[in-house]
């Protein structure tokens, strides 16, 4: 599989591999003390709390590499991370990535993900500041640590939604899911077909990036403090709406009813589900992946988050005894469930 | 593989997984404001310095679970990172541990595995505030993350070290490698033999203990302190002290010379390596997995190290065009070199 251009791991041995992917980085925070090089970062958040969250990617269970480029999944390595921070109002910091390669991994295919990496932190002004390099039995395993920082009085957990308070969400929903379909039909056509097969993707980009290279909602973020509205919950919605929106009510002792009408769903996203026969509405429910927020606010704040751009008011939360409800576009009453992605075991 | 007694991880599925095996976990730390169960853990270090080490390790590459208990395992995952964190003189306060399980593990397995991390976790006063859960393809992954404080006037990196310095060992070294030499053989051994095999481990329990169950110097942090001495540089011994040595004196950018008759060797460990006909020094400068602390100290402070029980000076920082060697017994000199543990690419 190692052609002529490109170079076996092994030339380049463990620590050489670490230098090689990490020549040129320069700490850019005035919290990033010491990055790589030492037994351990150095961080110095002074008067700030401390934000940690961490992903572990495996191949064949999160990602596929056959239609996912290396310089892809780096990016979304890191951004899926940054997102978390975010859902706690905060800012990410520092990054650690740690790999296992197998041997079918050249250098080349290394540089490809931490380009992807790299590309992510300049993005979000985010410093690389550790990690660990292995050999692996088989696959790509990538595991990413995101530290942020956040102002005491501004961090926003999951368990402070009350009764009344407006649920909202940015962006779309669903439409990392509808892209992901499309990428797994392609696959199995493109096995059944001749060399010169060419998926049908024109016309989905939309859906293809939001799967492949998702963005984190730094913007929301920064526009709610502009607004001046602190959410009574937060979340980022990695595992589908539901499952997150239940979160929420479970930990913060509530019910909540939203608005199918209301949900947001992008054009793109709706013709993959009809050509797929596929609920829409379940999509976009459950199928997670979309790194948009949802978050609670008091009623009081209802004008600055309608005048938001790229924010929708989709219910609001209820008493614990109402449960947790969905109102069809017929006026039914759906209830919501946790089907979120869950890996097969 | 799995018996009537044991529960497939799927009857609890990631959520409840997670659930089960956080259950009763309760966070010491004043510095631990949150832990399990938002997107973030959250922290405040106040006017400390954060540090932040990580390791990943892979069934196959770093462990062999048919000797090693996964209770010792989940207990060295925590222990190696705690090391990194008193390598830089500091205190660790937060873990993460991110797993990645095939169908052959049972809930049973895990309970085990994250028996050894809570035990360690309770032994070193260090909280367990968050992770990831995964299927795995196949075999166990497992990432750890470590989080700790240290006073800004405090921290030792390994770029301090001055010519006349003296570099000082704790413990001893080369016996977790021995450790590992005798595993290995009574594996192969098992293998050849009847059902009724008992590894030929008597007498030998230093050594196993060494590689199986290694516990992080802590004592050695807590006793510098008392005795007023801040180290110039500072390492744990993980790949073998030639490879330590060498990135003190790199990147401090001095020479070494240590003598061999100094470096602190195990009983244990030299009868095995007269066993198995292999260099015992070697096995001391290479081996490797020590988690025993290298460090250097200005001369002044040679009484006070002179003084720490289980400290021993082994040599003295020099001029960086000497280079790095080691004074044999037979008053030979032999350059050392950095042939620490590398996973085979």
């Amino acid at each position: 599989m190692i052609n002529e251009t490109e170079t076996e791991i092994s030339t380049l041995g463990e620590f050489g591999l670490i230098e090689h992917i990490t020549k040129g980085i320069e700490l850019k925070n005035e919290s990033s003390v010491k990055g790589i090089g030492d037994d351990c970062a150095v961080l110095d958040y002074k008067n700030k709390e401390t934000l940690v969250t961490t992903d572990l990617l495996l191949e064949g269970i999160h990602f596929d590499l056959t239609y996912t480029p290396l310089k892809h999944l780096g990016y979304k390595a890191a951004v899926v991370n940054f997102s978390d921070v975010y859902a706690m109002n905060g800012t990410p910091k520092q990054l650690t990535v740690s790999i296992g390669v197998s041997k079918r991994f050249t250098v080349e295919h290394i540089e490809q993900l931490y380009a992807g990496i790299r590309l992510a932190c300049e993005n979000y002004g985010v410093d690389l500041v550790g990690g660990d390099t292995s050999a692996s039995v088989t696959g790509l395993i990538i595991s990413v640590t995101c530290i942020g920082e956040g102002d005491k009085d501004k961090i926003v957990y999951r368990n402070g939604a009350k009764d009344t308070d407006l649920i909202c969400v940015s962006g779309d929903l669903g439409s990392a899911y509808m892209g992901l379909q499309l990428l797994e039909r392609e696959r199995s056509v493109s096995r059944d077909s001749s060399d010169d097969f060419h998926p049908a993707f024109e016309g989905r980009e939309y859906i293809l990036e939001r799967q492949l290279k998702p963005e984190a909602r730094q913007d929301i973020i920064e526009a709610l403090a502009k607004a001046g509205v602190k959410p009574t919950a937060m979340m980022d919605v990695s595992d589908g709406l539901s499952s997150e929106l239940m979160h929420i009510c479970k930990q913060s002792n509530t019910g909540c009813r939203i608005y199918e009408e209301r949900i947001p769903i992008d054009y793109q996203t709706a013709v993959m589900a009809e050509e797929f026969n596929m609920n829409l509405v379940t999509a976009a429910l459950n199928g997670g992946e979309d790194y948009e927020l949802v978050f609670t606010v008091p009623l009081t704040d209802h004008e600055k988050v309608a005048a938001m751009k790229d924010v929708k008011i989709i219910g609001r939360i209820t008493k614990p005894e109402l449960g947790y409800y969905m109102e069809t576009r017929d006026g039914a009453e759906m209830e919501l469930k946790a089907q979120g992605w869950q890996a097969q075991w």
